[in-house]
């Protein structure tokens, strides 16, 4: 006959209570009673049948996690504050990658009814309306970052201000010709649109006059597209004097790029990048950033969704994290 | 009365094997015909039961992941090509993180049992018996990297190898003091162990006598550690004239170091990583490095995780996967 919890616990010489505790491994035990417990479910062969616990309440207890692609630093920062968050809230995380494909992001909301999952954390590139109108029937879903429609519950960093603000910061020292490297041409990210928007709010703060050929496009946002776009640039426009990067991804590919070619930073050219990613850091020199806190993106993802699957009714919610510029070496003169 | 897929294909005037074409998103249909059966999904509000179909044939169609740190650049990319590779074998992922604390590694294993997946693979850290106990009774485990005892499945890198051949790599331009930064002492990592382990051997077919003051200790394998333990270093220590850091985390970290105090790289001192992470290539300079398939990593561990839940008794095996030394710049002279 199958081991029960109770046959555990009485082998171990502990409460029910107890071996759960062991189990699911939230509320801390001591040493030797998990050890005994552990050996009890051992002897025991114990498996808990959660799955079927699953179907009795409802709940699978699992929420999806997707992301374009995990293996790039922000999402894979992103994905650990928020797996780390939602462990600590005891939810289990599935991963899914959408590789920035629009047909996935909507398959993955088709997807989505099928696996037995309590909700979506999604951070999309390109969402539009038809995943919407699949949306409807979804599980509580929460986005993360810039999207161009209200679609759900979002959370996000004002990614027109802070472009708007790490362009004025690049002005103070009186630069003028401030490049952007990350603009999309036709249907792009809203990322993209909303930092090109404030890079051209600061300019008109400024009383500079936006030049079209600063505008340097780079679709995807990785250290080898705008290594390539800016190798590209250079060999045909002269210098700008300040290089505004929409992600730290692209900042640390341009950087390889200037080093190459003999150019002092900040001296001959300033760069700056968006994210505050690990890397950026310890980038040589260390990179001037816009910062925000991803634990408490991660946090109020998870608020908004567990809100969401106790009440689907009530209004979308739209939580903006704080951001900073970060001031470091690649600008500072 | 809940609608059936046959309600859906009836509805959307396609076959309800085409409906769960579009469900499962693997097999590619056409747009039209995706529109149609979406739009058919959506009105009769159709929602597969997956959880009950998985009681049904005993799996669940769900494989763990457990990695030290999402977070880290190497499990990030690790991550991506397991969770690709899984995807398009029609798995589902879920992530664990384990922060390379025993305990949770160990607690775990003991989870493992609790949860509805089919395998688990894990990156360990430092794994010991007390796991394998548990270990017993577990769904079909494959652990990645180097482990200190035979505990199941494994795939991994020749760390010993691969070390002893960069630490060649670096003598070859006539270099003898070539220090090593990530050393650990007491109880460490299997790979820190064999790492340098390898250094050794290469110090001895170099016959250059081992300088104690040359292994830098550094546990925790980060950017911030190692520029914390070289900046340490190098206040109370000569210059080596190689520097082979055990992850290119800590080369980027150690980079950064060097570049403040205004040394040259490589004509100072050579830098050397081991991992391949996409920032070393975009390093300044350039990051010489140890170099490996990802993605092979990912399809032999999948694969060795699919034949193990198929035959639970046959003998362990392990996968080796190649390595190769990447020269860049930063040990070009």
């Amino acid at each position: 006959m199958r081991a029960t919890v109770k046959d555990v616990a009485r082998r171990a010489g502990v409460s029910p209570k107890t071996v759960s505790n062991v189990m699911n491994g939230i509320i801390p035990v001591s040493g030797a009673t998990r050890t005994k417990v552990e050996q009890a479910i051992l002897e025991l062969d114990y498996v808990p049948n959660l799955s079927a616990r699953g179907l009795r309440n409802g709940r699978s207890g699992v929420i999806a996690l997707a992301l374009p692609d995990l293996g790039t630093p922000y999402s894979a920062e992103i994905a650990h504050h928020i797996v780390e968050v939602a462990h600590e809230q005891g939810w289990i995380v599935q991963i899914e990658e959408t590789g920035s494909d629009p047909q996935r992001e909507h398959e993955l909301m088709v997807r989505a009814r099928s696996n037995l999952i309590d909700g979506l954390i999604l951070n999309p590139v390109v969402l539009d309306e038809s995943a919407v109108q699949v949306g409807v029937a979804l599980p509580p879903v929460v986005l993360l970052g810039e999207v161009t429609q209200r679609l759900a519950d979002r959370v996000f960093v004002d990614s027109f201000g802070a472009a708007r603000d790490m362009t004025l910061a690049l002005a103070q020292s009186g630069r003028r010709r401030i490049a952007v490297l990350g603009t999309t041409q036709g249907r792009g990210s809203a990322a993209a649109i909303q930092r090109t928007r404030g890079y051209e709010e600061a300019l008109e703060i400024l009383g500079i006059e936006r030049d079209e050929s600063l505008l340097i496009p780079c679709e995807k946002w990785t250290p080898q597209t705008a290594a390539d776009a800016l190798t590209a640039y250079l060999d045909s426009h002269p210098l700008p004097e300040a290089l505004f990067c929409f992600t730290d991804s692209m900042a640390i590919g341009a950087l390889s790029v200037l080093w190459k070619r003999g150019l002092r930073i900040p001296e001959d050219i300033a760069v700056a990048g968006f994210d505050d990613i690990a890397d950026g850091r310890y980038a040589v020199p260390s990179l001037t950033t816009v910062s925000f806190d991803k634990r408490a993106i991660a946090s109020e993802a998870l608020r908004l969704l567990t809100e969401r699957m106790v009440d689907r009714g009530h209004e979308q919610r739209v939580v903006s994290v704080d951001y900073n510029i970060v001031e470091r070496d690649s600008t500072r003169t």
